[in-house]
């Protein structure tokens, strides 16, 4: 399986992990979403992500977990798995077995511990260190891991630490950090990494206009990510901003901390993609009312992309 | 000047602080403001919240502003006055101040420092009893204060505390939290109060369906508002949505922390209503990228007005 | 092996955990650590717990250390092995591994997301649900966790959670807590549960004052809170309290976060206990100047230690 | 009177706020007070800060204490003032009026909304632009503020901001900070300034030994201070640590957040300094249980001063 590099563009799927009524992993539609996300125009998959339901997993279904994707994958989506840990040594122990099963690279979060510049930069050389020749992401997403990272210190890491090959953009707001970075780039200060764009891709239209290579998120309409890379990679501009409007609305509502992912694995059931919405306990479940927003959000998405011929 | 009650309806401004190319407060531009705010739909206006540029005045600044903003409103606008403060009699001198000066009531967000639900409730409960007969609008805002409430834990304050007659909800997400609230008051368990929604007017028509009954919050837009929450109130809900719909991609753009509120005053300034969009130091600026986001977005949202009538 | 229950009292040692200077766990030196904890006088053994250097360790070295302690342990110390973690399912496979092994129970601190009484509450009372029989404790600790649970909520969840057997308290300030609890208790109101202090052992005398049962903590010299717990029981508060008045600079020097792990292995290297007092990397160092501080404190304690007798 | 400068040195005592039965400042106190910290030994005073009870005071309040306490200090004693505040113009428009009464210079903290190196840069840099000539203690305390202060981001800023005059140190642990700033002023690479250190003075002989040029703090018994501090001085460590031993205890129990500062008023109103020790609404009290610990704590303190003749 190839490994990820710097010049990795277009949208990576945050997947979700379906479980069945029973609350075991469900294998089956693990199968069919990894279908449904390369047939949707994915470039590739993230799995294990911090926030999804991967803190849930057992040890052992983690493993099966990302061994069932990367198997379905196979060459047709490069995988990423997240592999943040508050120590080295298990951090490393996760990453060797997800490598050996052919997953493309990690992604590594910062621990809240840290605060001063140095203690960021440290840690991201340690982690390099640490993980040897394996290519990593760097998620940088403040509102939960609660560490700022000012664009100066990814650029020192991006120039002394080579494996690191993709930021995971989720500050917010984020659109200056992009401009900076690229603008160290293109000035040949430092290293040109691969940029995707996290935040449920609300932000996705300008982030692609400041010089970000795709999307990394898990927005329930990968159409969404997909049509606006690709109509901003051909220069459409417009467009990618026309596909972006018609799915905010749900977007934005799929954002919502929490039931957010319960509003995602409801809208993948219904597309079919996983046989249940349901979350393993403990997670939240959509109200009646919130079933109600959100199948009033379907109704006018449909009709909006009509209009819009997407 | 009539108080504020808990039968209040419709769209409270948060408005912003003008300041002249000097640094001054521009008196002129608040003239102007509160009368286009007051043409736009506007129920009342809200100031000296904690997020805007209220905490750079002085205390004699900060006067001025109330005074000037409470006289020009006169009888057309009620205002609220954000008086929150570490400690109860700096939060009662300001209150007296500015109900002297014919404000309609005051708004007090917590201090970080509280956990439990009854450190929550005996905070507002001393407030309630600091701020004597003056009605208050208790400002639920989690992301800025860190201070989770309950639905529970407002309703056991509401109960005991007659004065506190509005919430400014902006928890996120916060739907439910309208709908135990209102379930609560429908089966006459509990007194019901105005519920106002904040988040940049960001879930604003799904608020309305939950119950609530308005907005107050600062959106560039007052329009956008005050349509959504008539045309919910006409019980035109599609409408509501397809008002919503067309802003929603600025009014995402404008809730972006620090850069936001740039972006709100350089609309405000282009729109005519300040003088400048300049923000009184320290404060972020529009980067030439920022503004030419903006300007998209301002002419996509001007063509998609036209396109729904609007 | 006997499970942990609520007539705890005593003197529980958060063991450290021993690496050789090549970064490997050192089994021998774990050997050589419980047979000193257990000559010391310690009741039982702590070990896994989220300050020390657990998270460092693969699931396979945790694995490893948990059988290794518990079998050295055998009779002589019942051992809590702490299993918090983000999910209940991973819990409950560490809890059941260890259970195995012959632990006498486990330690859960609240995940940091958790804010309100029923939040905390729900939590536990989930908790309770997933490990079935396994006695557990209630690890109190907002400094780090950040979350603050009312003395009213812990006497919900042992009402309602039998399971919940011990509470590890290092709320602070919380003496308070101590005596809401135990008058609670007395009053019949709710179960009496053992309660063992951590927080280094920095209130110990006046905790022991309140009613609690002993200490959960890993001060370098478990001498100080085995002298100042059966000082107490004995009803001799003015010796517990000389005890406790020598030991206490080191143990104010111990308490400082990161660099006060350093100084604990660094005496315990010296004492002999284990073989080299090094950190798994990330980890702090101790300096020249820290080495001396401590030094110095060391012949200080000696000295009193002599003068008082003990 | 004299300005603050980078060689103060000493014990600038943090004085509490007294209040009479009625909840009103009590102004005799205040003179009381400032007597009984001149005849002490204390070098300094400082009011206004963060954690006590100036939050609680309305603006004339502020004013009226600050006057009365510069007044009485006269020569005797510089007074700093606290002036931390959100926005520049409140700061300088306190630092205006507390200068013009006489105070030797102001004390910021960072707000808690900087993260980066830079940020915090910035926000001391436009800080010493908005002061002005008027020299101020950058208060370094990242346990309250959440701002975390690298050395060399302090090195920068007292590089170039020359009215930085002075560090209250209160990281924790912090003792390497200390070590670092003076490695770097005595390679002669930055401007040496003052540090004081506060943390109730719990690491103060081990600071003193890294070069720390005394206290700034409030625990009750200033004797303990300026004790150490002199003995340090005249090159009496030993001596330092006899008398830091002895009040240790209590020092640790008035350490305790909120109900600390009941026990320190409780033992200034005991001692005579204060009429009473009551808090301000919202304010903890001390219970009796409270009040025996600390009655044993002097006790015992009153004994040990007599064993070490102090």
């Amino acid at each position: 399986m190839p490994l990820l590099t710097e010049d990795a563009k277009g949208v990576y799927i945050i997947a979700v992990t379906p479980f069945g009524d029973d609350g075991a992993v469900d294998l089956a539609s693990i199968d069919r979403m990894v279908d449904f996300y390369a047939e949707a125009g994915a470039t590739g998959l993230t799995i294990l992500g911090q926030l999804g339901e991967a803190p849930k997993l057992t040890a052992a279904e983690s493993r099966e977990l990302a061994q069932r994707v990367v198997a379905r994958a196979g060459d047709r989506l490069p995988v990423v798995v997240g592999v943040s840990a508050p120590g080295l040594a298990p951090m490393r122990e996760l990453t060797d077995a997800v490598m050996d099963m052919g997953a493309a690279g990690v992604m590594v979060a910062p621990p809240w511990t840290l605060s001063t510049d140095d203690q960021v930069y440290n840690y991201y050389a340690s982690v390099g260190e640490a993980l040897g020749p394996v290519p990593f992401v760097l998620q940088d997403y403040p509102l939960t891991t609660n560490v700022t990272i000012a664009p100066k210190v990814i650029e020192r890491i991006v120039r002394d630490v080579p494996t690191c090959v993709m930021l995971k953009h989720e500050d917010w707001p984020g659109l200056s950090k992009i401009s900076a970075l690229r603008a160290s780039s293109d000035k040949g200060e430092t290293r040109r990494i691969s940029i995707l764009c996290g935040n449920g891709g609300l932000f996705l239209p300008e982030e692609m206009g400041r010089g970000a290579d795709g999307a990394m998120t898990g927005f329930c309409y990968p159409e969404m990510m997909v049509g606006v890379v690709s109509e901003y990679q051909k220069g459409d501009a417009e467009r990618a901003h026309d596909i972006f409007d018609a799915y905010l609305p749900l977007a934005r509502y799929e954002q919502q901390q929490g039931i957010g992912l319960a509003c995602r694995k409801y809208v993948l059931a219904k597309r079919g993609v996983i046989a249940t919405g349901k979350l393993r306990k403990p997670g939240a479940a959509l109200s009646p009312a919130d079933v109600a927003d959100v199948e009033r959000l379907l109704a006018r998405q449909e009709r909006r992309l009509q209009e819009i011929g997407a």
